[in-house]
């Protein structure tokens, strides 16, 4: 059973609302707040805003870095028996700031879910965001005993895997494994600028994967990255060394050092662990060819209808200047296989079921 | 009617043996070889090889380039009234050496399927994995009518869409849509050299998505940029313009800058096409709060055959353990604004047409 029931989320972003919507399935008395009118609005209409009874006993701060600080004193004075904890993406500055206020800092206790979306906003929320992520809690100096229990409590509802580390030490692993690919993903589409729509239209999904996080917003990681410049510094000259030595082996037809450069970078992508840290959803996708005019979509959960399965997730991908389209359902692996004989019967041009998208 | 029937593939790898099984399926006769007697084998139990009766009237050379010119020549020789083609992702080299022999580049069509999977191999092999996607085709100058439409006949054979380009302007694209996030991925990965177990095990799925070409071969990739390097070269170095002005932006805390980049990359990502070819359509976000039960789609589907609006894509987010999802289509916007009318009219809870997702 929980030790607390009300929790006061404040930002209706992204996380803020998923974490609202994932504590409320978990039992909490969940209110969510923002500044925005229309985030609220949205948010509070997703997660259904508890009426306000008592007091809340947790307050996540889901908002932009630059306000965590401000909003960490403002809530603990205004609710002098509550814990507050935040979400945000960056440590160091923002605890050296609490910590110059012991008595605060004592029922603070720093998180950051290693989870996100390159979409944002209340409408991208999902309560099980978190589920099977990696979640990074980082006490201060001065926090008690029930804000790092409270912190461990909302981590574990929301299904993350927690581990505890410093300021300094998580400042410098996001560096690496989130800001540079960040970066990187970010260059790589700014350098289509000078690549031709026509060009572009052949990208296969290569392209697509290693430039998805450019649709992240550029304020957004503006802050985090000068927020992290000594330490995102350092790995950009790390990739720009390696960056040069491929140019060069390029520029001396030196095959074997290309190659080379490769391999590091296979063996070295071996090393990022399970596809997924956490657990994968054991779907199984069920593509499907479909004429590209209204109705057909109708008529393929018209089917799904028929023999009871719920689709999970859809995917839907169209050929240029084609009249077909693929659609691809996501499916547990026993409605997949009802769903592709149901479609079969009624004549689709269906394929096998199969265990990834591929 | 086929006005062939018997096409011999050489080269049991990932995209020969995805040919050999998507053109079998399509009543082609296939036979497959492959000089490692492994490959060929496992190709061979997949496909099932034809008992060679007659004569193959088309070769695939699914080999890696460096092979494919004198493949060709030997071929073209054996099989004297067969038509060759090619599946190499490289083009103006192979085709000068094919043009040497003009009648032999008679009987010959380059061609470059935009599909691929970062593992490699007959196991890897999908018979639709060219289903939807781009299928490039070069003919020499030599080529004669009937090998480009047996070329042309064998990518409709399966599924793909054959765009026609010059060797020339097919290396070029190339180099910027398929190489170099290629490099950026490899390179990328390479940097994860420097940083510890612990650290990329808090990885998520920025960095597997970033890095996931990383996994692909280092000697056939070594072959494709060197084979392409010039037009490889011009691309890495306007990368690494990018990619210094961003370190200049950090270094000087230039935060306005900094976003000016990232914003750059948002927009040029956006370039990239969803569906439909060219550039991606001003959708408008029709959200739709659903019960998560069978049933639920197929009514709003229904909603969109009432009106006549044709849904351009789908996302659905559930929260496991609620009773509740989140649907959003999204659609043109007189669509939006239709459906959006008339699911009010039936009463579902929907929000606003909206601009963006986010």
């Amino acid at each position: 059973m929980s030790s607390f029931t009300h929790i006061r989320v404040i930002g209706a972003g992204l996380i803020g609302t998923s974490m609202a919507l994932g504590l409320k399935s978990a039992g909490y008395q969940i209110s969510i707040e923002d500044e925005d009118p229309q985030s609220e609005a949205i948010a509070q209409s997703l997660v259904g805003q508890s009426k306000e009874g008592n007091l809340p006993e947790l307050i996540v701060v889901a908002t932009p870095i630059s306000a965590i600080p401000n909003l960490v004193f403002e809530l603990a004075n205004r609710f002098p028996t509550a814990i507050v904890i935040d979400i945000g993406g960056l440590k160091s500055e923002v605890i050296a700031k609490v910590e110059e206020f012991p008595d605060i800092a004592a029922r603070f206790c720093s998180t950051h879910p290693m989870a996100g979306r390159e979409i944002s906003g209340p409408l991208a929320a999902r309560g099980d965001l978190f589920e099977g992520r990696i979640w990074i809690s980082t006490p201060t100096r001065f926090s008690n005993s029930l804000s790092v229990a409270r912190a461990s409590e909302v981590i574990a509802a929301l299904g993350g895997k927690e581990i505890v580390l410093s300021a300094k030490e998580h400042d410098k692993a996001i560096a690496g494994i989130s800001h540079l690919p960040q970066i990187v993903s970010s260059l790589l589409s700014a350098t289509l600028i000078d690549i031709s729509d026509r060009d572009i239209a052949l990208a296969g999904q290569g392209l697509k994967d290693v430039s998805r996080l450019a649709a992240s917003s550029p304020n957004l990681w503006g802050e985090l990255l000068h927020g992290n410049s000594a330490s995102v510094r350092t790995f950009l000259k790390i990739f720009s060394s390696h960056l040069e030595d491929l140019s060069t082996s390029l520029q001396n037809d030196d095959l074997r050092k290309t190659e080379e450069i490769l391999a590091i970078g296979r063996e070295n992508h071996a090393r990022i662990p399970g596809k997924h840290g956490g657990k994968r959803r054991d779907y199984w996708f069920l593509p499907i060819v479909i004429e590209d005019k209204p109705g057909q979509l109708a008529k393929i959960f018209d089917a799904c209808a028929v023999v009871g399965v719920n689709v999970e997730d859809l995917a839907i991908e169209h050929t240029p200047g084609q009249e077909s389209g693929l659609v691809t359902l996501a499916l547990s692996k026993g409605d997949s296989e009802k769903l592709f004989t149901q479609l079969l019967t009624e004549g689709w041009k269906v394929h096998q079921p199969r265990e990834s998208v591929g």
